[in-house]
């Protein structure tokens, strides 16, 4: 293979070089990893420090630093409109996917005889698909998906090997279910009667809209009577919890291991940092922001941004926080102060007694 | 379809209508989602607020409110024993169950010669039962169950999908594994020796007791040498992790995401909220209760509730919890005390210096 | 069966008696729960204690006890050089794990005509494995393990029940993978545009080196444009998150339901317990520890331990958690000096006014 020069990759994205345009590209690399022969980005002005430092051979950088080469950078230039889009592009070059071959059907599936495919879907081997399963156009189910009967699925949806839906699960259009992802598993729901959890039926169904993603081995359990639902657009990381009877808004990003109790609700364009606890019935409102490991006991107002555990907002945690780190020396002053006091007590009172006397 | 009537529901549940018995109800719904045609239930009098501000046509409400209409609700009223059994009986009319259809053992399951299966067993497509397996009556074993050899599983066990059984695992009757479960992987046991992690063999296995639930995607790892137990009706949710040799009473309750980690012991009747973390060889007292993201370091006594990180007994941690909140202006009090004792020191010594003048 | 004498057992460990050596011995068992015909072991003096309250019939120890039995401890004695590993030879003799049956490539699995399998590999029914894989010599593939197109994997690895590998996923020699872990699923990477989530290509690929170790239901994103890379050695427990583009380093060891957040990097002997939280990004020195729970938002230096949220030095951590704790007292004692200082302002303020007087 004769490797590309950075002209030809520049031309690629519609790039103007700052260089030489005749460094042979052997592939893409992040800004720390590349190497003299690798074409890196910078996606953000505050990552530009660390490209004085990197060994890349060549990086794309955003079309408004054109003219003015950032100091101390020697590293040659591509001036892009979007860098990241651009080095996404030459990632495809150097590393094409390789389109999955068109298999149809896969006689090694199951697939009921009273469900519905559409046209263009692709059923891997080991797919289970159950009794009044309907199913949309250009879905992709990977080995082992299985699909509980009357679950609905909309066009171009991709579910990965081993991703579970439960009994009349309902997928939108374009959603994307990573491995082992389990879709309507029963709440987690009893009744305590004599010494003894009751399980209580769980009867109603999940519903995810479309253009959700739904990360591998995340769980959304089944409503009581009613859906577990997710809003439109709605990104779910991997081994997240969302507990029965939940419904989540649109656009909402959580990251990994986040986990929500029953009967929450959120607002649109809410997001959840890693590892955050959120308690039942809770209300997270419209654009309200949760950092890592926040543990929310009650409801957040709309675009409020609340960390830590009691959760609070950023600033006021913030600040709590500045001082809990001080708290062994402020017990020192505490200690000291009541000395002193002690002291200005006897003091006082001799003094007291003194004028008493004179 | 002709939908029933609230009175022709009310007799099949056995209550007494306040309201419009004519009233044509299309289904059942949660409280704050039921509408004109739709009845719900209050299961708790905290909720009867809530009954005010519903749009639903009827209501089931517990039989100590006849004579006395809540005040401001103006909802249809059938008053009933237990009004959420009631409402799920009602909910069984509107949304039938179908019984899964009778497939006896499939022959695309993987079943070795050497496993005995009771009579009515549902075998799954895809499921694998391994050598030496013994399974009770009446089990059902929904596609890519994996059963590994030596496993032995009750009488009406229900196993969804991809529950995965290393081998010499025990189930109790009417257990219920969820999908992807995980029971009885190597538990983390190392040696440090030479630089390296060198692993302890784990030769145990893993024993759940009867009526116990374990939710999908849960792991409990087998034993060191001998079993990691879970007692008698204790329910598991999901993405819970139970580390090797660790003993867990009868009764238990686990919100998702809760970790133990190895050979932690429970008393009965023990409840944890989400994301609980216990480390290892600490035992939690029979009736005690942890709140949810808890980190416990040392055992719990009988009954205690403990909450936060480090836990502490429920009270003392809302206490502290509370004055935490209070520390930013506790430190700003206590700067000012000690300019207000450093003026005194001064006044104080200006004085004893003009008496001793004087 | 008859049972083995003490006797008989202690020379296949090459142990001294200090006892009846003619005990016979049913099972081994852990110091808690052994019990007159079973043999337990002592592996730290720490446990010692225990042993006087054990009813064990026999309990291997360590060789320097020789001479003096330990005070209070009645149980016949085995002296070992290591009494663990002892036990362990003894737990193989009580229960024998059977090998598995060498089934050489089911008929079951579906293998690709483009893949290619070393000898000696064990590949269960419905597993599957697709184009352009390869697999070396010596593997063990149970049901339902998942390899996407062009994974590499090693020699002597052992992957369980669906387990899954994205497409070119690399695995070294001897890599265990537990059931259902998903390595190489999409990292979560989206730009936020137009009011919605867009997502970004994750074109890159999941690395493990030799001898790690993944637990059942974790999961390892793939990078971004290059490798998610887990380093030599490096064990993982069950239900951790492995964000795209982090880079561990050698002998790691994480326990359960630890998540990394995307670009984190480690160095050697790093060791995480349970349900520590670290930020993306973030580096954890050379041989650092984090204790449970703690939650990382910057750069660990190399030997550190910290512990919390947020995590601080250990001691540190210690100093300010035990102040804590006395936070309503300090909160009372600061109330008291208030009054206190209060009345001294009066006091001396009394005092200065006769003193001008005088």
């Amino acid at each position: 293979m004769s490797w590309p020069t950075l002209g030809e990759l520049a031309l690629r994205v519609g790039g103007e070089v700052l260089g030489d345009t005749q460094l042979a590209i052997h592939d893409v690399a992040a800004l720390h990893k590349a190497g003299p022969n690798e074409i890196t980005f910078v996606g953000d002005d505050k990552h530009l420090r660390q490209l004085r430092s990197s060994a890349a051979g060549a990086c794309l950088i955003s079309r408004k630093h054109r003219g003015a080469r950032p100091e101390g950078v020697t590293t040659a230039l591509v001036f892009v409109d979007d860098p990241q889009d651009a080095c996404l592009a030459l990632a495809r070059i150097f590393r094409p996917q390789t389109e999955p071959a068109l298999i149809g059907i896969s006689a090694k599936a199951h697939v009921s005889p009273t469900a519905t495919i559409g046209s263009g879907c692709q059923i891997y081997p080991g797919a289970f698909i159950d009794d009044d399963v309907e199913i949309g156009r250009d879905c992709t189910l990977y080995p082992g998906v299985c699909v509980g009967s009357g679950c609905r699925i909309g066009d171009n949806c991709l579910l990965y090997p081993y991703a579970v839906l439960y009994p009349n699960v309902r997928l939108g259009h374009r959603v994307i279910v990573h491995a082992s992802a389990v879709l309507g598993a029963d709440g987690f729901g009893y009744r305590f009667r004599g010494g003894r959890f009751e399980k209580i039926p769980q009867l109603g169904w999940v519903e995810v809209a479309d253009d959700c993603e739904i990360g591998a081995c995340t769980t959304i359990d089944r409503g009581m009577l009613g859906a577990t639902s997710i809003g439109e657009g709605t990104k779910l990381d991997n081994l997240i919890m969302i507990g029965h009877n939940c419904e989540l808004g649109k656009h909402n990003a959580f990251a990994s291991q986040v986990g929500l109790a029953g009967s929450v609700t959120t607002g649109d364009y809410v997001r959840c940092a890693g590892q955050v606890g959120v308690a039942d019935h809770v209300h997270l409102g419209r654009g309200c922001t949760l950092g890592a490991k926040a543990g929310i006991h009650k409801s957040i107002p709309d675009g409020d941004t609340q960390i830590g555990y009691p959760a609070r907002p950023e600033q006021e945690q913030l600040r709590i926080m500045m001082v809990t780190s001080k708290l062994p020396e402020m017990r020192k002053t505490l200690k000291d102060l009541e000395s002193r006091v002690a002291e200005l007590d006897r003091l006082v009172e001799q003094l007291t007694a003194s004028a008493a006397e004179s």
